[in-house]
């Protein structure tokens, strides 16, 4: 199946290379950068400054191939890449939750950016609600955190 | 940009059509699907069963061409497409939250889908975290719903 996708923008970021992006383990992104969109589609942003927080799809522009199995950097073993967020995917988007500050224009300014510098933005969307915390079960990722608890400084 | 996309699996849902899926304010989705994966992508799901909610990546195959400032099923006034869920969008990827029920080799049961039967599924990842409910803006819908509470039933 081909599509054509087309970049609606581009993402400034402070990050200019994968390991200035704080990764692993509890790592947070407080970062702040700017949605860039092509001025043709800055009507589709019409009443988007009433909304807190944003998801952004993007392009992992600057990996190859993906791997079904692959050892992420929050945990020393393996796991499927539907499990984890890791940018070698059979189809390479990306999803990152934003907030978003203030618009000017087509250029929307948001915290909390994990792209490289100069990514592509695909898609973005209202974020609407969230699932609640006592709900909420992370698998791995969570017992990775408690044997990291566990381990010896 | 040509990017090639390729369906990881399809959606099974009990809708067959736009019409069968809830829409406009204060629809929910309960419904309950499979997601079938094809057989070459089954190891990418390993460690995916301690995740209680998957986001779903899934292509609008049956919408056409996009529309900057559309009006949508949750009010009768025009919003942007970034602000809003609609399907007409410039790159034609749709975004839901899923709760896992269990996995059966290459299939994955979950509530809550709102896609028709057959759609496309492009890629799925874990659910990590949620937005506070005290901080989250919900801006036009927001609005929408207010309005709709003061109108007279």
């Amino acid at each position: 199946m081909l599509l054509t996708m087309r970049p609606i923008g581009y993402v400034r970021s402070p990050h200019r290379e994968a390991l200035d992006v704080p990764r692993g383990l509890g790592a947070e992104h407080h970062a702040e950068g700017v949605l860039e969109l092509l001025p043709e589609y800055e009507a589709g942003l019409t009443d988007i400054e009433g909304f807190s927080h944003l998801y952004v799809l993007w392009l992992f522009d600057r990996s190859e191939g993906f791997e079904l199995v692959p050892v992420v950097p929050a945990d020393d073993r393996p796991h499927g890449v539907f499990a984890s967020r890791a940018p070698r995917r059979p189809n390479p988007i990306a999803l990152t939750v934003v907030e978003l500050l203030g618009r000017d224009g087509a250029r929307l300014r948001v915290r909390g950016v994990d792209m490289l510098d100069g990514t592509p933005i695909l898609d973005i969307k209202p974020y609407l609600s969230s699932v609640p915390p006592e709900k909420l079960r992370r698998g791995w990722l969570a017992e990775a955190e408690e044997r990291k608890k566990r381990e010896p400084a």
